[in-house]
């Protein structure tokens, strides 16, 4: 059956550390430790709920979320090649009873699902503004991915404000240097930071990545500045806290 | 002569890794690990230049700095009994040709030096806020020195905004559940966040201490999160970053 699901130039990855495979094409899509630092970072509501994977690529973030809960799993994915391969991450798992694809401008959410629904939103979005001086000299779907061409920050507050429930929570993972835009979009939108965890990519590095959770009309005191997140030790290897992330305990 | 500068209840501390002796009183204010931190923070000019060290206490931060460097230094401190430990210390470390105490409200800081003066501005301010359900049985001076009774951030970042030249620095310490107050006043008086350090007391807890650099006039862009800084082992000990800082290589 599994390989009835795979397309050209498709494979199939896993972390040693989870049930979860996801079909992989590295030449339109591969998830990578953002997704996976995402998928762990926010409280998973165990048993019941909505939760919305949005900019779900190939899936990997819902994915791996999925395997933590018993609640209801909704991807929102533009591009149609990515949801396609999202849809049939979902099949091989066997997790269409749980989790299921919304193909579409994430702008349009509330058509889909209407507003003040969801409890917990993850989000792993398009990192880089799209500037004069930008490269966009990548495959289409990379562009995308990568670049604020399809959507961008605001919309993605706008629409967590409109869809969450009150007190439903935003997490996002992003870069540091976009940390100023994320506080005052996630402000406009009235959603709180409580949460914010900085990744470096060794101990004597800067942060080269950040996790932050946010909650809709939540009071504004109260931020948490959680451990830092050290990706690599001085030879290279993981650190012992990305290892079991990756590997199990 | 050292003794002579002692008065009762006082004694004189120092760094193994720094030859600044400072008087201290346990009663009255002694300085800590954040002041130490706060020293070396920033990019210190060499040779030449202005430098403020706001809320000077006992003079601990713009002494550490003064060993660094040929720089003027001009310690403001509101509190008569602390600003007297101030001049003491100097004249301990003989520094008075390079280091000197105004003794008065900080907000008055023009009247004394003018506008648009200053290279860097260090601060190590009273933390917190002045709430209905504050402890405030402390003594006056800890009283002040810890808490925004006698001045608060909006009068340090006006202050910093007055008398700092267009692009000086301006350097502080302060509390995470205070992060969002010190960017937002920061903005209000044009001064750009450039470099931020988290300080965590040991691996895996949240940070209890930021340490954060903005530039007069400065743009946006192009913050930088600085590795994480974290203080004690899980046995306790101080980490070798630490240990360094207060013993030396």
């Amino acid at each position: 059956m599994t390989n009835s699901l795979l397309k050209t130039g498709e494979r199939i990855d896993q972390l040693f550390s989870s049930p979860i495979k996801i079909i992989q094409n590295k030449a339109v899509f591969s998830f990578s430790v953002d997704s996976v630092l995402l998928s762990r970072f926010p409280n998973i509501p165990a048993k019941k709920g909505l939760i919305v994977d949005l900019c779900s690529g190939n899936g990997a973030v819902g994915l791996f979320v999925a395997s933590q809960t018993k609640a209801q799993i909704l991807q929102v994915e533009l591009q149609e090649r990515l949801a396609d391969m999202n849809r049939r991450s979902i099949q091989l798992n066997e997790l269409d009873q749980q989790v299921s694809v919304i193909q579409d401008d994430l702008a349009n959410l509330t058509n889909h699902i209407g507003r003040s629904k969801v409890d917990l939103m993850l989000c792993n979005p398009p990192y880089f503004k799209v500037e004069p001086t930008s490269n966009l000299n990548e495959s289409e779907h990379y562009l995308l991915a990568r670049h604020e061409i399809a959507t961008n920050l605001d919309s993605i507050c706008q629409v967590a404000q409109q869809t969450l429930k009150s007190n439903g929570r935003l997490a996002m993972v992003h870069r540091p240097d976009r940390f100023f835009d994320i506080l005052d979009t996630l402000r406009r939108y009235k959603l709180a930071p409580k949460r914010i965890q900085f990744v470096y990519p060794k101990s004597g590095k800067e942060a080269n990545m950040l996790l932050i959770e946010a909650i809709k009309d939540g009071s504004v005191a109260g931020l948490k500045i959680l451990p830092p997140l050290v990706i690599h030790q001085e030879s290279g290897e993981y650190t012992d806290e990305i290892r079991e992330i990756y590997y199990g305990k």
